[in-house]
């Protein structure tokens, strides 16, 4: 039994988006399952002085060229959030409060909250809005929203977010398999050859 | 007949290198040729407030194993210089130099100074260095050591610099091809599909 891919990412990453859409098929083809870890990239960017890249003269101007680009290249739907970066503390909590319940289900809030901000453009920084997406997964509304202020479900995501930045996550998609990192979604083609030649 | 691809590289940057060692291959497929245009990244990185890779925290770790597991995926040589990353001053300005003479040696010029400081890991710093790596393609040590310091190839590297970040060039790699940007080793598929199918 091999281990899972560990997936890092924050909900507010364009292309952790591109990755979320790529990563499952990936892992499949290898036998491998993926574990989906959201996190506050903005804690790790205190570490690493980093800034939303759209924010960064030159370089934003250029990823909003490339966002909707790659996602062509990879035939998915992009579609320009009105607020980017937006903060991914509620959907990033709720995941982790129905992780705990039932991990599969917790795959698909993460994917759909993912495809409701990227893929469709919605606005995901209010907990409301998770909590409608959650819904379309017969989530119920009211719990989650109780869950994503619960001191414990603000702790755990603090703690992950932690854990993650010790293992060296810094950015958004951030992968781990078996000890190795790759980061973003330019690496999925070197994560593939990795996992088909268990290394190189 | 077609426009060529323009390619623009720090001699200090290690994905440049990287990039150096494909771009000509993916553009003959296509039947282009590439315009190889060496810039100071570091004045573009005074225009987005970025520091060399190496020396951020988390991210120069993981980019010190990214770097040599990319040249592994690609099948090219890496070695780490003694000193990153050094100022490339003299190899920029020694093939701008060579290049209004012949610019196919500038190219091949530009080729042998990349293999020499990323696949070989010696200092191309001085100019002294950089004479040693030119004279291995028949070109005169001293005419080359009097070129890097005449006050005319001072400016024609400062004016192709500022140039190139006119166009919005602010990293290393970075292709513009008929007017769409590329940034990054990472980004040769996406822009070999560009070229295959004239656009996505």
């Amino acid at each position: 039994m091999t281990d899972p891919i560990a997936f890092y990412f924050d909900f507010a990453s364009p292309y952790g988006y591109l990755a979320s859409t790529q990563i499952d098929a990936l892992a499949e083809k290898h036998g491998r399952a993926v574990d989906w870890r959201p996190i506050m990239l903005g804690a790790a960017m205190k570490v690493t002085g980093g800034q939303p890249l759209v924010q960064i003269p030159m370089r934003g101007d250029y990823s909003r060229r490339d966002m909707p680009r790659f996602a062509r290249y990879l035939g998915v739907p992009f579609e320009f959030p009105p607020v980017m970066p937006i903060l991914t503390l509620a959907a990033a909590r709720a995941v982790y409060w129905c992780r705990d319940r039932d991990p599969e289900l917790a795959h698909q809030l993460a994917k759909a909250l993912f495809h409701a901000h990227f893929g469709e453009g919605r606005d995901i920084a209010q907990p409301e809005q998770v909590a409608e997406v959650a819904q379309t997964l017969n989530i119920d509304e009211q719990n989650l929203l109780q869950a994503v202020q619960a001191p414990e479900v603000k702790e755990r995501l603090k703690a992950e977010t932690g854990a993650a930045i010790e293992l060296g996550v810094f950015g958004s998609p951030f992968f781990i398999v078996d000890g190795e990192p790759f980061w973003g979604a330019d690496r999925l083609d070197q994560l593939d050859r990795w996992l088909e030649s268990g290394g190189f």
